[in-house]
């Protein structure tokens, strides 16, 4: 069987389906000409899928980590079978075929910025080092990268975590770039602000023109976090899933806003973040938890002529575009670093 | 208690959410100031909703017709909540609050134009004559306007059941003619072409500038259909499921698509979408049964620069549009006839 640059060669689903899509994976070792194997270091997993694995097991570290093994074993990549998402990983280019068009070179250090969802993978330590209570699992393995995959060289000025960490969610600054350039002076807010996609999106947002910004954050720790950062013109203090606190809020702050980023991961934020918006804004959305649904029909529901989006994890130069943002924006960089100290 | 324009004065759980979102709504009779209260004649069920029933009960009407009666019982709301979605329906205003601003008056004919997953409904007639094998519900029993609902009077020069199916899904044009101006001489594929959505989105498309417009079908007869219609410039035959078979089509009749539509009430479409557009496109998803995370995860994992839109259902305009969508292309008609011959 050819292989082809989506990685439809691997996919052992019955029916045609992208590896994303797919029940399972073909993890062979063996490279089709176009691919690359990575020998894995560290899983980086999705905040909502470990959110949920630590919520289902209780924060038992030791039951996240049979979960997190069971999946993979079965699946041939790490899903979450609940939340679809999965996370990205961080390793050295072990062999690269042929025909590979993706420029790598034996030895190099990537991240991958194509979702774990639709990555084969083998764990072969077991997860031994890690104690299953963070969403960052070093990890002795393989990866496949198929031609059309994204895969991203780590800069040797960051240390390899906080690449990662900014690589995880490098989409979010580059599309909230591009979506704030359409409007004239606008008032950007963000929801769930102090966290990683949350702070690179003040950042873009600013960078690309926002007259004003406004930092939504859960509770007054966050929003003393924020404060130092200096991202946000505003920080406001919301319980996201309350549409009329956070409409409020932003209305308060200086809103509604033209552009409204949902970088929060949990459930519930799809109408507060319509209500929060001006008419012919544009809300993003780039929380997994989002559903569909509830964002279609809560703009229908009160009538809200809103252009929403589904926040793509891939926009060209994503990744150079938010390394920038974390070397220009001390701000950014030290919400980081507080995430890991 | 004040009322709110969003109807958040009906919702009865212990969490402040829209009402779209809320497990069940308050039916009292009595109007808020600002209500409008209709007696209902009929519910059109979202068609990813009356699939998943009869789905579930093997197509039996008794076992539909109970499902339905419970779901509103328990929620005071037609939501299914497998599928997360409603309907729509028609009615006779009965009581206009004295503070309502929608400018109805009692005996209009209207159709609700807010989803039924949010209007306070209570029937009356245990459904005595819906036979449950249809998504066309006759029903005697009672619906709830709030301030910031949406409802069009029905024209007079358009059969009831004919006005109600456009009413329904009159968002897809409006927003498909608005995306598609964006693009110069776009070509723009439809994904369920034939369907209702389909079809006024195709007529949109092309009144709206595109260059060529593919309609894409799962079978023969549906191709005969849209092409007897003249819709479409190009009608192609593809399972919208089966990501490949959806980028070939689309290409060989011409694509890939500046613009694709996605109409089709199936799951698993979101990657076919994304292969099928070219890059810096724009999909747009109208299907209830689209996943949110498979959209963005899907698009990240083939690296495709695409703008993603969550189909909201409202646009200013949107129903006059749609009815003059109907008035002026006979092809469009003829499908919707055709639906309910």
């Amino acid at each position: 069987m050819a292989s082809d640059p989506t990685g439809l060669h691997r996919v052992l689903d019955d029916r045609a389906v992208l590896p994303q899509a797919a029940a399972r994976l073909e993890t062979r070792r063996e490279l089709w000409p176009d691919e690359v194997r990575i020998r894995v270091e560290k899983l980086n997993l999705d905040a909502a899928s470990y959110r949920q694995l630590e919520r289902t097991h209780a924060g038992q570290g030791d039951a996240i980590r049979a979960a997190v093994l069971d999946i993979v074993a079965a699946r041939g990549k790490m899903q979450n079978p609940e939340t679809g998402s999965g996370g990205m990983l961080v390793g050295v280019v072990e062999e690269v075929g042929p025909e590979s068009p993706l420029g790598l070179a034996v030895g190099d250090r990537v991240a991958t910025l194509v979702s774990l969802t639709l990555t084969p993978l083998v764990i072969e330590d077991g997860l031994r080092d890690w104690d299953g209570l963070s969403e960052q699992v070093p990890c002795d393995g393989y990866a496949v990268l198929f031609g059309r995959s994204i895969a991203a060289v780590i800069p040797e000025d960051l240390p390899r975590d906080l690449a990662l960490s900014v690589m995880d969610v490098c989409g979010a600054p580059a599309l909230t770039a591009r979506v704030v350039k359409q409007y004239a002076d606008p008032v950007v807010a963000v929801v769930g602000a102090a966290g990683k996609s949350g702070s690179l999106s003040l950042a873009a947002a600013r960078e690309a023109g926002a007259s004003r910004t406004v930092g939504v954050v859960p509770h007054e720790r966050e929003a003393a976090l924020l404060e130092d950062a200096g991202l946000a013109d505003v920080v406001t203090v919301a319980d996201a899933r309350d549409p009329v606190a956070l409409r409020d809020a932003v209305v308060a702050a200086g809103g509604p806003a033209h552009v409204t980023i949902v970088c929060v991961d949990v459930p519930g934020c799809e109408g507060g973040a319509i209500l929060a918006t001006a008419e012919r804004g544009t809300v993003i959305f780039f929380s997994m938890a989002t559903s569909f649904s509830a964002a279609a029909l809560g703009a229908e529901g009160v009538a809200a002529d809103v252009t929403m989006l589904v926040g793509n994890g891939y926009v060209p130069g994503h990744a150079a575009y938010a390394m920038d943002l974390l070397r220009e924006h001390d701000g950014v960089r030290a919400l980081f670093e507080g995430r890991h100290a």
